[in-house]
């Protein structure tokens, strides 16, 4: 993100540090990270962090790394001071914190361990250590142009590659094999990486939502469920479709028309002000109709920024309202035992009057 | 795992439950939880759990997970009892500790968050949480016959994909395309997943221990690194080969030939009872007589196993000695700014006069 953006989260940050008498927080979880500094890098574990930021209340704000990631922090963290931490992030810390005369310091509770936690609390007394949770996620909420852009471009390039692999898929190809191929195609086409493990599962498989790509090659006649997204940027796509390779009998295209207009009516609810619980009923109530609800054993959608899965979630438990700028997935889906599955997944964003849609290619919403 | 090991581990560590006066443990570590109860099912964070076991001290036990896995969960985990959380693990916890007269319940400190310790002991109070430390990786640390054994399929599977790709390596191929040629041929040969980011590095870029592939052309006359592993049963490879397309100049055969007498001075150092240090330091000595030690930046090897890092490190800090069964790499390697990397990466098993090469193919370490 540019760094008008970066300033406009610092700032949101520091007002929040002074509403709670912070002097400085600590920001380690990736996405956040990313989201305040610009610097790209993901951790491979949170045991492996690629750095923290440091942010004080007033003056520079720093990003504490090793010496592996120097140069990447160097061109993408603009206006943050670079510090290497050849023994370790405590080891630095106890260095600097004292002069920097930071004595409460907020650090992120869902996203450090409890050793490591108990660890500082120890090495760096008397600073008082103050766990926070979804400060920053609570401000990726609703999306700026730039970053909805980005979202929309990372969509429109997880289409193109949807489209790419479907011209060669063919029964006899198994799962795995068709996964590995968007997985490359993605990368190919100049994705970060797959923003999650794609998911393609034919027949009788697709009745697991997170069905794990198996060995099983693909029959004609059978509903196969692809759920793909991607990273560009730095934002993620998430999309499902549901193709049938060969003819397709009356049962499944019925079934999948109903899932459709299922999807229909939950995109017809999106709009600023509306519980996002009445988003996931009004598609419920399309299923429920058609007697197929006990079979959508899921939310009907979750948020997506620079995670995947972020706030808002839409399901019937949820009752805040939406709010413009919200990235959501619309996505209702059907899971038969022994027979199969059909999900639909659609990106939108959030309006004052309605919703606007993400995905464009509507070629494959029809059967 | 067979199920032998799993009571094996399983008695062990209601051993260091006894000692420690706990009356039950959770585990959620992944690699952990695969170890003692055979369950393979991956996180995909530590946010989003596939289960955790809870291991009473004396009589049956559990493991704790959700819908999505319980099919996996009963088909895997021998003599545990599946139970599922609809409404989380907490909420479970909450029902079924009192029944088990659980008050002192130790957990994975380095695998929990901060924030889920502290809502657990809101809400389970009073039960007293107990930090554990490094508890079942320890007992992973020195492999049976059965985890040997897998490790080498492991390891040969990686050497088959290897001489596989380098067949069709040439010019003009960029790092990110050779990568992904490496991840889906390791897919196509059965692997579970690669065991870490596929590491492609040409010419300069190899001066980065830790590149990640770009889009820049391979060409010839250059060093490529190529790190690579995969997962089989659940046991990890890890091997590094550089190779060069077309004539190599005779600066870079000189160096290739110093970082194999490096690796074999390393590899002539391994037997139990030998500190890990003095191992790195055989190798490095090598590197310091060449000139070049100041370029090898990194430890000279790891631990492998359910985790592809795992203990014991070889570096100039450890003091430990080896002990017999463990699993390590040997892997000296020299990153030169602008020129580039050369590494060489071997795994091997620690015996009482030496050690037993893990890996067959010596094809790569002459240049």
């Amino acid at each position: 993100m540019p760094t008008k953006e970066n300033n406009l989260a610092l700032e949101r940050l520091r007002r929040s540090m002074s509403r709670r008498n912070l002097d400085a927080i600590l920001v380690s979880q990736p996405e956040n990270r990313r989201y305040v500094s610009g610097f790209s890098a993901v951790d491979s574990s949170i045991a492996e962090s690629s750095g923290v930021l440091l942010i004080p209340r007033r003056g520079q704000p720093f990003l504490l790394t090793d010496s592996r990631f120097e140069l990447h922090a160097r061109a993408e963290a603009a206006g943050f001071e670079v510090l290497l931490y050849p023994k370790g992030l405590l080891a630095l810390l106890g260095k600097i914190l004292p002069d920097l005369q930071i004595r409460h310091l907020g650090f992120e509770s869902e996203y450090s361990l409890h050793a490591v936690v108990k660890r500082m609390e120890e090495l760096l007394a008397p600073v008082e250590l103050v766990p926070l949770v979804g400060l920053v996620e609570k401000m990726r909420d609703q999306k700026e142009e730039e970053e909805l852009g980005a979202i929309e471009r990372s969509v429109q390039l997880n289409e193109q590659v949807f489209a790419e692999v479907y011209q060669d898929l063919a029964p006899g190809q198994t799962e795995v094999e068709v996964a590995l191929k968007i997985e490359s195609a993605m990368r190919m086409a100049g994705a970060e990486r797959p923003s999650f493990d794609t998911i393609v599962a034919a027949g009788p498989n697709g009745a697991m939502p997170h069905a794990v790509p198996s060995s099983r090659p693909i029959r004609e006649g059978e509903p196969v469920v692809i759920d793909m997204g991607l990273v560009l940027d730095g934002y993620c796509s998430d999309m499902t479709r549901t193709v049938v390779l060969g003819r397709v009998d009356s049962r499944t295209r019925e079934r999948f028309r109903l899932v459709r207009r299922s999807q229909l009516a939950g995109l017809a609810m999106v709009r600023a002000g509306v519980k996002a619980r009445d988003v996931d009923l009004a598609a419920r109530q399309v299923l429920e109709e058609g007697g197929l609800a006990d079979y959508f054993t899921h939310g009907l959608g979750h948020g997506v920024g620079l995670a995947v899965h972020e706030a808002p979630s839409l399901n019937r438990r949820s009752r805040r309202k939406l709010k413009t700028g919200q990235v959501v997935t619309v996505e209702p889906g059907i899971y038969i035992p022994h027979w199969g599955g059909i999900r639909l997944e659609n990106m939108v964003v959030v309006g004052k009057d309605g919703c606007r849609e993400l995905n464009r290619d509507t070629t494959f919403l029809d059967l």
